[in-house]
C-alpha cells in the first residue's frame, strides 16, 4: 500500500461528509497542518494516525505508512493551474521581489524559514466583503557560515 | 527610455543609500507597494513619480513611463532560484493544496483575490528567534456566473 | 471513486446519445457551465448532481464527489494541441497585449475577473459563412490595496 | 532598423501622451487592431504607417518595416505572467474543453478561425460593478478534406 | 470505453494483418484520412465506424465513441523523437521561416488552413532512388478583420 | 561580423523593396532555397554571395560569412507561435502519426530525408478559393545497418 | 498486446539469465541491433521474432507486434538522467559543435546519416585501464536540393 | 574581454580563411580538440594560445582568458536543432538504452568516461558512398564505492 | 516483475518496521549505498539480494531483478520539490560555480567523479544545534585526451 | 552599474592573475565563501569590498553594489551542462532519495539548512589517485509548527 493510494482513499472523507476541521479537532492539531498531512505533505504520528484511520474507515495497514516522512511537493505542474492556488503563485510573480527586498531591509541577509513555520487562513470582515487573510509565519534564518565542531 | 532601463537605474538607490522605507515615506505609500512599484510591478502616479525621480536623480522623462501600467511578472524563471523567494514557492508546494481546501471549507467555492489585495511583512518576536510574518490579505471572490446587463 | 473516474464514466453520455444541452436543460443551468462542470471544472450542487447521475446511469456514490470543489485546470499541456482549443491560445499570442492595453485605457489598472465571470458561445450569421462568437464577460477588478479591518 | 526597435520606440506614445484610441482614429481602424499592429502583430499599410510615424515622431525608414508581415506571437513566456493577460489563459484552462464541446455540438467538427476574426473589448454596466466584455468573433471552419484542382 | 482504449485495440489490425489501405478502401475514404482517424485524430461517421469495427473485430460500443470529435494532438512530446516524424519537424526548423515568407510574397498576409486541408504521401521515382513526396494542400486564409452581423 | 548581424541587415531587403523572387532570380536558385539561405539556414556559395551582397548593399566582408555552413534551426521556440508557421506544426500533431504509418506501409521501415530534399510552395486554384500547396520531396532512406569497409 | 507490454515482458530475459549476446547469436544479428530492437527501437522480422519469442517464453501473439515498425525514441526525459547514458549527452554538449565543424571541413555541408548507420561498442585495452570504444558509422549525406521526376 | 567575445571574434578565422586543421597543426594538437577549445569547451595553454591569437589576429589580452577553464556546454537548446548535430542526439534516442545494456554486459556496472576521453571523426570509403565514422573512446569507470584515506 | 514493482514493494520495510541501518548491517554494506540500491539506483549482488528479499518478505523472483544494473535517476522532476532534497539543489544554485572554480584552482581542469565515489551523512554536534554533515568523496579525474591502443 | 557588470569585470582577476585564494586571504574569509560572493551569490561587506575593488582595479562605485544582497541562483539552466558542476547534479539524481531517507532516520523529519551552512572542498590523498572531498555542513532544522507570539 503506498501513500498515493492512501491519499486517494481519502475520498472516504467525502463519502462520510467529514469536514477537515472535524478531523483536525479529533487529533487536536491545527486544521492547516491536518489537511497538509492528509494530502501527503507531513508524517502523521501513530496515535493521530489511528484516530484518523478509524474515522475514515481505512485499513490499519495505513497507520505506519501515514507515519513515514513523505516525499513532499503537492503541485502537479511547476506553475499551478487551479485558480485558487494560482493566485498565490501570482502573488510571488508580482510581490516576490518586494518581499525579498523588505526582508533584507528589515532583517538583513537571510530567509523566512519554511520549516520552522506555521501558516493560518482566517476569514476577516470588511465593509466591501469578507477577506481571506493568510498568515505565513517563519523563523528568520540569517545567512550564517558555520561548521560543525571538529 | 523603457521601464526596464528605469528599473536598472534604480541602482541609483544603492549609490544614494536610500532605504525602501525612506522612498515609501516620501510618497506616503506602504513600503511593500512602493518596492513592488519600483521593481516594475505597479504604475506610479505622476505626483509620486515626480518625488521618486527627484530623490533618485533620474531623468524627468521617466515620470510618464513610471505612470504606465507595466507588464507584470517579476520572476526570471518559473521556479524561483533565489532562496529567500524560493521558500514562498516551497510553501505553495507543501501547503498549496491545504490552503485551497481550507478556503473552500471556510468560504465555499472561490478564491482569494490577488488584485483587491494587500501584503505586509512584519518582524515579530519569539523566544527562539524573531520571525518573519507575511500577511496576504485578499478579498474573497466567490465563483459567480454573472453577465453584463443587456 | 475519484473525480477522474467520474469524468471517464461520462462516456456514458456518448452511449446514451445525450447532448450537453439536454443535460444542461435537465438541471436548468447554462450549457457552458454544465459542460465545464461535467468536465471536472466546477462543483455540482447535490440536487443537480442527483439529476445528472440519474440521466447518465452513474453510481449514487458519485453525487458527493461531484459536489466537491475540484482541482481546476483542464489542459493536458501548457500549450494546447487540439486545433479547436489552440485557436484561443493563438488569440492570446496575437491579441493578448492589445487586450491588456485596451482594458487599461478603458478601465484603468486592473483585470477582467475570471471568477465573477460567464462565458457564452453563439452561432451568428454572416453572408460569408456562420461565425462562432464567444463572449467573455467578467467583472472589472481594479488594483486596490485594501486590508481587512483590525 | 528592426520591428523590435520600432516597437520599443513606441515609448514615444507615452512621452506624447497619445491614447491608443487617438492613434486608431487617425488611421480609421478599430482600436484593438491598431494596438495589436503597433505591438508588432499585424502589418500596417503604408498609408496608415505614414500617419502613425508622423504622429509618433518616428523615422520615415520605419514605414516599410511596419508594412511587412511580422513574426507573430507576443507572449514572452508560454504561460503568461501578467495578471491581466493571465486571466484569459485561466479561462482556457477552466473552459477550454467546454468551448470545444459546445462548438462541436453547435456546428459539428471544426474550429473558430483566428484569422477570419475580429475581437472587441467593451465596458458594460452591471449593478454590482462594470464589466469587461470581450467578444471573440471568428468564422466557423468545418474540417473539410479538400484538395486543389489538378 | 474511451477512445484511448479503442486506439490501443487497433493492435487488432496487426493481428489480422490488415493494411491501412484495406481499411481505407473498405470505407471509401483517403488512406491518410483513415489512418489519422483510427489514430484518434478525426471522428469516424457511424456508417464507416460500423465497417471498421466489424473488420477489426471490436465491440459495437466503440461505434459512438469513434463518431465523437476527438481531443486532437498525437505527438507524445512537443518535439517528436521518432526519426520518421522528426524529419518533418526539422523541415519546420530549417524551412519554416522561408515557407512563411513565400506564402506572404505569393498570397499576402495569411495562412495555409490546416482545417480546410488535405495531405497526401506519394512514392515517386528518381534515378538516385525513390522519393517520399508529401503534399500539404490547404486553403489560403487571408487575415480578415470581420465580425458577425448584428 | 556574425551571421546574425547579416540576417538582421537583410532589413536592407525591405528598404530596397526587393522581393525574394528577385533575389532568387539574380542567383538562379529556387526561391525557397534562397529565402532559407538568407534567413541563415544554408551556406551561400561565394559567387552567389557576391551578387546578393551587391544587391542588398551589404559589406563585402559578409561574403565569406554567408559561405559558411550555418548553425541551423530557425524557430525561436520549440513550438512556433506565428500562426502561419504554427499550422505546419499542427499538421504534425494531427497527421504526424499517419504520415509515419503510410511511409512504412508504402516503403517499409525508413524515413523521408530532409537533407536530400526540396520543398516548394505553389498557389493553386479551387472554386472555393485558392490554395497553398506545399510539396515536401525527400529521398526515401531505408533503415540500413551498414558499416564502412575495413 | 502492445509493444510496451512486450518490452516489459523481456524481464523474462532476466529470469532466464539470457545474455543479449546469446539472443543476438540466436538470430544471427549484431548485438547492438538486437538490443535496440528488443528495447522497442527496431522492427524484428517474423523469422527472428519467432526465435526470440521462443527463447524468452513469450506469447506467439507477440510476433506480429515485434515485426511492426515501432514509434522510436527511448529516453524517458529530453536530457537523460542515467549516468551511463548521460555521458553521451555530455559528449554532445562539449563536442557537438566541433563534430559539426569537422564534418563540414572534411565532407562539406551535410550530415552523418543515423538511418544508413551502424554502431558498435568494443572493449579495448590501455595500460591505464580498458576503454569503451563506441563507433558511430553513418553514410555522409550532402545537402542536395533534389526533386522527384515529374 | 569575455570568452564569449573571443568566440565571436573567431569570425576572424573565416575572414582569414584558415581551416581548423591549419590551426590544429600550428599548435600540434588533435583537430577535434582544437575546434572544441576554440568553441569555448577547453582551456588553451598559454603557449598554444599565443600561436592562435597571433594567427587569428586577436588581442594579446585574449591569451589568459583562453587559458582559463571555461564553463562548458555548447548546445543552445537542450535538444539540438541543427540537423548535423541532431543526428547524434537521435542516435542517443534510438541506441542509448542499447549502448547502456551492452556496456554493462561487456564491462559490468559503470560508465564510459567523457573526461578521460578522446573523439575522432574519419572519412571512410564504402561502395555506396563515403561514411562519417565517429569514434568515442573513453576509459571504462566501474562504479566503485571508495573514500579518501583518513 | 519490474524493478519499479520491487521498489514499491519495499513498502514492506515500513510494515516490518525495519530501519535502513538494519538492512545495511544485514548485508554488511554502507547504509547510504544500501538505501540508494533499494531505491533502484544500484544493482544488488545476488548474495545480498537473497538476504534482503528474505528480510522484506519479497518473492524470490526479485533477486535477479535486483541484481540487474538499473536505469538510474531518482528525481521525479528536474528541479526537486521535496524540501529535504531541494536544499541540495539550492546548494548547487548558490555554490555550484564556486565549487567548480575551487576544484580547478586546486586540481586543474577536471571533475570530481560521481562513479568512483562515496557519500556519507553524519550527525555532528554544535552548541547552536546538531548539524547534518554530508561528505561527497570522489576521485579527481583530470581532462585527459587519451585513446585506446591500436 | 549592475552586479552583472561587476561579475563580468572580474575578468580583471584573470588579467591580474590573482588566485581565488589570494583574494580570500586578503579579506580573511573562507575561499569558498569568497568565490561565491564574487560570483554574485553573497553580499560583500563594505570593508572587504574596498579591499577587493582595490586589488581588482574596479571602480569605487562597485563597493555599495557588492554590499547589497544579490538575487541568488548561479546556474544558467535548470540542469547544469558543465561537467564539473553536472556531477553534483548527478549525485542528487542517484543519491538524493537516499540522503533524504538517512537524514530522516538519523534526525527525524526535517532538513539540512542551506542558510546556516558552510561548504568546503579538500584535496585528499588515496593510493589510486587524489580525491575531491566536498563537505556540506548545515544545521539540522526539524519541521516545527511554530507561530510568533501574539
Amino acid at each position: 500500500m503506498t501513500r498515493e493510494q492512501l491519499t486517494a482513499e481519502q475520498a472516504a472523507r467525502l463519502a462520510k461528509q467529514l469536514t477537515w476541521q472535524q478531523l483536525a479537532d479529533a487529533i487536536d492539531r491545527p486544521v492547516m497542518w491536518t489537511i497538509a498531512a492528509l494530502l501527503g505533505q507531513h508524517p502523521i504520528p501513530v496515535d493521530s494516525g489511528k484516530v484518523l484511520v478509524d474515522m475514515l474507515g481505512l485499513d490499519e495497514a495505513a497507520i505506519p505508512v501515514l507515519a513515514t516522512v513523505p516525499m513532499r511537493g503537492g503541485l502537479p505542474t511547476a506553475v499551478p493551474t487551479d485558480p485558487t492556488i494560482y493566485r498565490f503563485y501570482e502573488v510571488l510573480q508580482v510581490y516576490g521581489g518586494a518581499i525579498k527586498e523588505l526582508i533584507h531591509e528589515e532583517f538583513g541577509d537571510g530567509i523566512m524559514s519554511a520549516i520552522n513555520f506555521s501558516i493560518d487562513v482566517q476569514r476577516k470582515p470588511h465593509p466591501a466583503g469578507d477577506r481571506v487573510v493568510v498568515t505565513l509565519d517563519g523563523k528568520f534564518l540569517p545567512y550564517d557560515w558555520t561548521a560543525a565542531e571538529v
